[in-house]
């Protein structure tokens, strides 16, 4: 968007007047009288509500035209969860040919919204708009004040204020086609008189169109910091005397927990704490041959012990699991609990409800495959036999976890699992606990990562970890901020357990700094997987994108206060996120030209707020170019000079239009605070 | 499309298999078992249908994917306008990755058909897969075996032909894990096998879409070559004596019709034959000041005689009328006359039905305007006082000429009318005379136009006059057959009584030439206004785009015997397109690069039928250059060899992937019939 719209946005049209809740008008299917259409946020023709968080600015768009010449105006009505309408007016934007409208709202308060658009002929521009082209023609002069005196008269009883009445009618008297033309056109133009029609003028032959869902939801589902470890890692130790080790617990992760918080992450995600299969259970690196000695993958769930609804004693209790909750908590963090619906063979329900797997005609229960590949440790869960009990059973496991204080759930491979099924889900929860963040770990193809956004998961992974370049970046940024940022909010993981990223192979600072400071700037939400911030690197394979001695097959305590260590500029770039509430949304977004296309340049914007991030891509070696800032789009004109101040370093620059950068390994991008003139 | 598409779809998918005719399953709002979603051709959300012409081949698309690895699968379900349904299957195109499917379709009865989508889980290609996978493997011989034979057994309920039965018990029992893999193999890949299965295979989860609806209206929607003129020119003769003209006459017009039939037109328009007003009448090139010899312009409807439903006396009467469409019927055309919405102030309607006006604040009616300028002897109509009103007598009048034989209407500046009118009046005319076809005189911004095509008009204007160069017909064709094709339906008009294009001006016979071809083969339907074929290009002035002494105006009758002339051209461009389906059509349609940008290549192909233009753009001079064929689009490969006949000359000539070609002003294209090897 550019700072114009975004300053009308945030003046009056943002300031919704607000009119008595009556029902939504009655409407016929097809054009209204004022045709509207091309409406959007509409998600899946409206069967599912696009996405908002509380007082994120958000466009509502519209094309709206009309026959002839006369003026077509149009409002959007919110109506806020508890049924009252708000009005916020539209305006025409670029390009006019093709009558694109819009208006830039906050909502203000949790719930289902929606929102209808009222095409409708507006006289007065139009009498307004004759009125000029008359005048200057020096025609009809005594018929352009009768119109104008009728329109005034016709707007007196929407007045609220004595003192516009007062004004209208004096208007009404100066339009006097007695008196010169310009004096009339003085009368015509003043602001005061523009000020009074313009809020409360006709509005003729008002047509509604359909009315389409807006979810709000908590902040969190959009702007969030997330870190990920494994508990069992903290303070594991192997005894070299019997052989085995001991695993690391939730008790033991208090401190650990203080570490992340002073980073600045506000989400800790856990990989599932329940009890772990032995059958089948995988060893080192993914291996058939696990020894007595290792713990499996977290991921296989269910033993003797239990499942989905029990923790792994290795790890403690539902008290330990409490206390660590409580931490968290006290430390401004939530915790965010792995959600992966499949079962060891050892898990309870094989047993209790052998309907929710699949069982094959020669009677055995399915584990998961793709044929040539076997995954014997894996039962997959049917979804089909019997819906309504494997539905019931995990709205109660969700539920006992948010029991234990979980309100975000960070879903397994969602995308291996019926869509039908996580719309109920995400469809009761939207009534019943709003509250939920399900973050939807699907990394395969976007019809399915784009529905599951649309069903309703609150947060998604993305293919960042895959954008290296300048144009790829450019180009998917500009998806998710233009084209799917009604219903997809993105969460930038830097690594995960299943992704070591070829561009981190090398182990190079640098190269990770970078994915560090675009994963935080270009997204309102980002992850980073323990490990990352001590540079850990190694490759299952030259080839592979795994690492090598996966934490999810085995114990990796860490030194985390090791040197070289990369948690002082996470820190940093957490604290400037949480300081700027341009770097904590999505759609005030928008690319600079850079003159290498090594050096990425990108600017965002939320109210006053104005963050210009420039960013090596090459963790090698010294860019050097010249960042052509297009101001107009930041509310400035192209010979303005600006004071720029990097947040990572402090350094003050005055900038203009175009701009020398040198950025080197060391210091691979600024951060700027835009402060205009 | 491909050619491949196009074989399969002309193939066993465009031949649909029915079923018995049932309800369309219920659904809940949202993403079904198996998701389909991307639906196209939907307009509007359904609110207005989709359009095709009986037997036109039309594309049903959509983003079919699901969870998991299983094999997905989809079918078209159309239900016909009596209620029966109609299954055809679906198939997966490119790009892969963003799981687009479809099917090509022809419906082949009049009237308002709807489709929905049906998602199903495919076992039996999944287990297909899965069989291949684990026999190379080795792995799981017995399992695969027990289920391959599972399948075959639910499948034996389906067949319809003993036959089928006997062969499917034969695969079953061929089914041995006791034989080895290359024989297992060899069964499972069986082509009779994957036929009977593909056929009457189980289908499991079975999720439908929504149901949308497709309007199939005659063929003369799509495809017609439209020659307009003003029947009182032709004969009209100046008395010197009496210093007055005498106007042509319907009676004097059976010898012209011939001639029209005769350069193959099947659409004869008319401009407004009703009583022209005498207030403000505009005389010679839309002067002020009209004499009495001046007749006035057909769009200034209505006076003592009567108005839109009424003959002007000059032309002759309802029976002399009769006797024209009866001529031009005789010679295989339709009449269609135009359907101007506007009133002369000495319309009828004007004293007995001042409401259907607008009048102004002080009594008088308001004439349209555009301020500062005027247009005095034109009242506009105003629908939002009495809409019934107006509606009922606009059907009136329609159903008046469909009474005298006219089923085709041209209305003029539908943009200027209240969308919500048009959109009452086709809903109507779609149940009531869907017969009838409304072709929109719309020359405005896209919004306008592609929603006054969306509500029902059967025929567009189009910008094809402004558009002379490769890049922006490509950018415009591109458009027309990929982006809008299933609501707007081109009518590509060469000239207009209001358009004298710039790029004819010169009078170079050569420029009507390259946009006669260019129409004639681009679009379905083109157009030809009278003095086209003799070159009449002299403009109003050098900067307007409108004809000096235009026709509006006056009389013009014309020599349309002399030499040079157009006429066998444009007789020989209908006879191709007759010939030609390909040519009929809007929707098979490719560009093919040239290595000269004043060189144009395309193709069109429905079934076996292919057409290969090259246009030279150029009319001043010859042009040389390559035009690299793109072979697999047509369904050939790239070193085949073919045959092309040129349709306006019969030279024959053997093609490749790259050939030459020269194009002189004097043979400005080929229009070649290409004939596969």
């Amino acid at each position: 968007m550019s700072a114009k719209t975004a300053q009308k946005a945030s003046g009056k049209q943002a300031q919704p007047r607000s009119r008595a809740a009556k029902p939504a008008p009655a409407r016929t299917p097809g054009f209204g009288r004022i045709p509207v259409t091309g409406i959007s946020p509409v998600v899946e023709e409206g069967d599912y509500p696009a996405k908002a968080v509380v007082d994120e600015l958000i466009p509502i768009r519209a094309t709206v035209f009309r026959e002839g010449h006369d003026a077509v105006n149009a409002t959007v009505v919110l109506v806020n969860p508890r049924g009252r309408e708000i009005r916020v007016g539209m305006h025409a934007v670029e390009p006019w040919g093709l009558d694109p409208w819009e208006a830039w709202v906050r909502l203000d308060k949790e719930g289902l919204w929606h929102f209808r658009i009222e095409g409708w002929s507006d006289p007065w521009a139009t009498w307004h708009h004759n009125a000029i082209a008359k005048l200057d023609a020096g025609q009809d002069l005594q018929l352009v004040c009768l119109e104008g005196q009728h329109l005034i008269e016709r707007t007196l009883p929407n007045l609220k204020r004595q003192a516009d009445a007062k004004a209208l009618k004096s208007f009404s008297a100066a339009l006097d086609p007695a008196k010169n033309v310009e004096e009339l056109e003085k009368t015509i133009n003043d602001p005061r008189l523009a000020s009074i029609m313009g809020q409360f003028g006709p509005r003729d032959l008002v047509s509604p169109t359909k009315s389409y869902p807006i979810q709000v939801e908590r902040k969190r589902a959009l702007y969030a910091s997330w870190y990920e470890f494994f508990p069992r890692s903290v303070g594991a130790w192997f005894d070299e005397s019997t052989g085995r080790w001991h695993s690391g617990t939730f008790d033991g992760c208090h401190q650990r927990l203080e570490e992340i918080a002073q980073m600045g992450f506000d989400v800790v995600y856990l990989p599932p704490i329940h009890p772990i299969g032995h059958s089948f259970r995988k060893g080192k690196n993914n291996t058939l041959n696990a020894g007595p000695a290792d713990p499996g993958s977290p991921w296989a769930i269910g033993n003797e012990d239990g499942g989905h609804d029990a923790v792994n004693p290795d790890l403690g209790d539902f008290d330990s699991f409490d206390r660590f909750v409580e931490k968290a908590k006290s430390l401004g963090m939530e915790v965010a609990l792995d959600f992966a619906l499949q079962c060891s063979p050892d898990h309870p329900w094989v047993k209790e409800h052998p309907e929710w797997f699949t069982t094959r005609v020669d009677g055995t229960i399915a584990y998961a495959e793709n044929p040539p590949k076997k995954y014997q440790d894996i039962y997959p869960i049917n979804f089909d036999n019997d819906p309504d009990g494997i539905f019931k059973e995990v709205v109660r496991i969700l539920e006992l976890w948010m029991a234990h204080g979980v309100k975000i759930f960070r879903v397994d491979n969602p995308h291996t699992k019926a869509l039908s099924f996580w719309s109920r889900l995400m469809t009761l929860f939207r009534k019943k606990h709003p509250e939920v963040i399900f973050f939807a770990e699907a990394f395969t193809r976007p019809a399915m990562m784009h529905s599951l956004a649309k069903l309703g998961f609150q947060q998604s992974y993305t293919y960042f970890v895959w954008r290296e370049h300048q144009w790829d970046i450019q180009q998917y940024m500009t998806e998710l901020t233009t084209q799917t940022d009604s219903f997809f909010r993105p969460n930038f993981f830097v690594n995960t357990p299943d992704i070591n990223p070829f561009y981190l192979h090398s182990g190079n600072q640098a190269a990770f700094a970078i994915r560090a400071i675009l994963a935080a700037t270009l997204s309102p939400a980002w992850g980073v997987y323990s490990g990352f911030e001590l540079f850990e690197h190694e490759p299952l394979g030259p080839d592979r994108e795994e690492y090598l001695n996966s934490e999810k097959y085995e114990y990796r305590p860490r030194d985390y206060n090791a040197q070289p260590n990369l948690n002082v500029l996470i820190g940093k770039l957490n604290a400037i996120r949480k300081h700027h509430p341009a770097l904590q949304q999505l759609r005030q977004f928008r690319f600079h030209n850079t003159t290498n296309e090594r050096i990425l340049a990108y600017s965002k914007v939320d109210g006053d707020d104005c963050i210009l991030v420039v960013c090596s891509l090459n963790p090698e070696y010294t860019e050097e170019g010249q960042v052509n800032v297009d101001l107009p789009s930041l509310g400035m004109g192209w010979d303005d000079v600006y004071q720029v101040e990097d947040r990572l370093t402090g350094n003050l620059f005055h900038w203009g239009a175009n701009n020398f950068v040198r950025l080197t390994p060391d210091k691979p991008a600024h951060i700027f605070r835009v402060t205009k003139n």
